[in-house]
């Protein structure tokens, strides 16, 4: 991996003083037009070696191109936020909008890097690594450009550099003592990182090595790479339109059975035994929140459900069980325009609940497979890639001790017709049915496909759907507010 | 302040159960109107003694409306990000968008209560109160409605409570140590808090205090008081719109002299000059952000100036001094619709940085009595009441120890011409000149004045502004270096 990048590369003065202007100038306007464009962000990552010109790299495309519209992002030890989230929650939140260059100092490698330097942990290691390839393969289908850096010095270069900086009384100081325990590790490092570079270079998103001991070299080098890969970028096509028919993932079966229509709709509860477990169920749930062992945890509840399948008033059956001051509710409506211009998972993560919290999604994540696929919003490509991505989400979810609830509330055609016909008549405003409403129906068979489609390839083990008979209200407000009491009961109890 | 609600108010079973349906259902109306209107955010504070019905009442307004356009959020200890930031930080980034009702529990009142309780620092309590009444006068000419609740119980009362719990082997474990030392205090507690009501409780955000000892009686007082406000605001006319005319604050002086015109704008500096100050100052204020206590602060560099005046060239010097790792530069445009939700200064508050770091705003808050005010955006009412805001805003920043230096940049009207001239000449794209800066151009008598105005009403001892003498930029570049490693220096020298 390092091999080419040890040869002693270097670059006059004259020729370094007489191409830069040339090449400051190109990455301006390249700079410019992908600010004007606003199609994709660029993420430059930003490794390698002590001494080998990292952080002198950031400040010089700071100051090669327009800070402006650079933002460059530096990672230490996680603060008390950071921490209760998700590891790749400080990552996410520091993502570029499109049109913009962001500059990752520190980026998701660090911690592969340092749990590993004893050489021990190959096999964790390898899944982290995995991990990092599905992210940045993520961010790269979603239209990022991703630009990964590793300055390197040979061993030899090392010593010398640290010798050198010590000899002089003015730069001693710069020498410090992890320097020296760095270079004594030198040649495991360089197995380490050469095994993550090569386990993490792709297609769509590989890593250039530069050799960091002369400055000329390196900057010239960074600066023509990041100039050519940006413009040549920009000057590629567009992607194919967006609207494309959807194609079922599967025959359906030929039998016609399915998830959704194998469900016993008829399920029910009468008002006696409703309100028994509600109140069972509300205090059950509500003593668990207050459990000392709540704070270690977070919770999400996710709602998905056919339209009037009634996920309102069953949120409400939670949410009465709760003290108000620890959950919030998110409603999902069309992003923001600061979400339009990042991948489409990050409004969620920037929703993440912390220690002690819950957050309920009324409608989530899952729009990409179901909305957006079956209206054409997003290409094939896009939803049919989005069942990994929420796989890798969720994981990452569960990971990190957030009990996960995802809930399906299913209703069967003549159910929803007349709700929505007596939701016509009502004279409440905020139920007012829209032709919209009415235009989802006549998809009907195609939201179900996709519903099951959903159903089958994001169920895992540890994120299981329940789905919930819904014709009958009160059945399936105790069924929701029973799975979230057992999935948390389930989780206090697994902790130590 | 509290005599009305130590009456010993009631209401009875049946009353409460006949009246509470139509409540309900009146609230979810006013909310779903609310919702669809979009045209101001609703802030309710809940605050009170002990065992008032505080948490309580938030559970029910919850339960009551739907609880996914209300965003209920609790305050405790500051987080490590939160305590690096202005204490009104983490209030901003709760403050609910217009549409929504945000619940504020534990709100910038509980430190003026808990910083008091000894009765000592009644000064310091009255300039704090007044910082209150500032934020929340701001709050609602911004347009939001500020509900504010308090829940009373008479000394009785509260004596009568915790017996009752205490008698009953069941609810024994509520009453806590805190309980009982809270009682003790009660007579200091009542009296400070009725001093911190009566001073808080202006016409614009008046404090509505509810006897909390009969649930029946809080309820419906709370949510009829509820129901009233908002519908009354929605029902209120729209305010007037808001392009007018922009009269002059003050006469412009009779002798013609401004700040602008008696600006020696002939001051220059030779190359070699230029060259070894930018190095000395950009050595000095590197050496500064390398120093111990630069962790301790936060720094803000404000750019303002004249069309093609060099705010960009003159950043960019700046950051030349810094590590890429340690700032951001925040270009304003228009806002996002997130940020155009919000009150105006809500976008600057959340780009605060945190200690250590630097952040440079090209252009800033003070587009408002600029831009703003010249082109009619806003209305005269709102850029005439900015110049207290931004006043209070800064003296926030100040008081939390971030050194803030502004600088206006100043060219003639001549410099101007030529620099559009030579731009419109240019090849590179990112110096293109639009429409839009030949008509600014036309108004330039009106920016002076506006400028002129702004200086006066916002220059402070401890936020002054610096006049930059543009026409020459080497000048310019070194002055601005300059000043902000002095100012930095003097702040470092400041601390212990």
């Amino acid at each position: 991996m390092f091999e080419s990048a040890e040869l002693g590369h270097s670059i006059a003065d004259e020729v370094y003083k007489k191409e830069t202007p040339a090449l400051r100038e190109a990455l301006l306007d390249v700079q410019f037009d992908l600010a004007e464009a606003k199609n994709f962000p660029v993420v430059i990552l930003i490794g390698g070696v002590d001494g080998a010109g990292k952080g002198e790299t950031a400040n010089l495309l700071n100051e090669w191109m327009d800070p402006r519209l650079i933002h460059t992002c530096a990672f230490g030890p996680a603060t008390e936020d950071e921490a209760e989230r998700p590891p790749m929650w400080r990552f996410w939140r520091e993502l570029p909008p499109k049109g913009k260059i962001g500059i990752f100092f520190g980026s998701w490698y660090t911690s592969a890097i340092l749990e590993n330097l004893d050489g021990k942990l190959r096999k964790k290691l390898d899944s982290h690594l995995n991990d990092i390839v599905h992210f940045e393969r993520m961010l790269t289908d979603e239209g990022a450009l991703v630009i990964k850096l590793w300055f390197h010095l040979s061993k030899k270069q090392q010593k010398n550099r640290i010798a050198e900086l010590e000899a002089n009384p003015k730069t001693r100081w710069r020498v410090t003592e992890q320097d020296k325990q760095h270079l004594k590790h030198y040649d495991a490092f360089r197995t380490l990182t050469g095994h993550i570079l090569r386990e993490t270079s792709t297609a769509n998103a590989p890593w250039m090595v530069v050799e960091g001991f002369d400055a000329n070299y390196r900057s010239l080098t960074t600066g023509k790479y990041l100039l050519e890969t940006i413009r040549k970028r920009l000057d590629s096509k567009t992607p194919p339109p967006r609207k494309a028919a959807a194609p079922a993932l599967a025959l359906a079966a030929v039998d016609g059975l399915n998830v959704l229509n194998t469900l016993d709709l008829s399920k029910s509860l009468d008002k006696d035994d409703y309100e028994d477990q509600l109140e069972e169920y509300q205090g059950k749930l509500n003593l668990l929140t207050r459990h000392e062992k709540f704070k270690q945890i977070s919770v999400i509840a996710a709602f998905e459900g056919v339209d009037a399948a009634g996920k309102g008033g069953a949120i409400r059956r939670v949410t009465q069980a709760l003290d108000a001051r620890i959950y919030s509710i998110i409603p999902i409506a069309a992003p923001t325009d600061e979400e339009g211009a990042q991948p489409y998972l990050w409004r969620f993560w920037r929703q993440l609940p912390r220690r002690g919290r819950v957050t309920i999604f009324d409608r989530t994540w899952y729009g990409r497979v179901l909305v957006e696929r079956v209206e054409g919003f997003c290409s094939t490509q896009d939803w049919m890639r989005a069942y990994a991505e929420i796989n890798d989400f969720e994981e990452q979810l569960i990971n990190h001790d957030i009990v996960l609830a995802k809930f399906w509330l299913h209703i069967d055609k003549d159910e929803q017709l007349s709700r929505f016909k007596s939701r016509e008549e009502t004279t409440f405003k905020r139920y007012k049915i829209t032709d919209e409403d009415w235009r989802n129906r006549e998809k009907w068979d195609e939201y179900q496909q996709a519903v099951c489609d959903m159903i089958d390839r994001t169920s895992t083990e540890q994120a299981p759907w329940t789905l919930v008979e819904s014709n009958d209200k009160k059945y399936a407000r105790i069924k929701i507010l029973k799975t979230i009491y057992e999935q948390l009961d389930r989780k206090l109890d697994s902790l130590k």
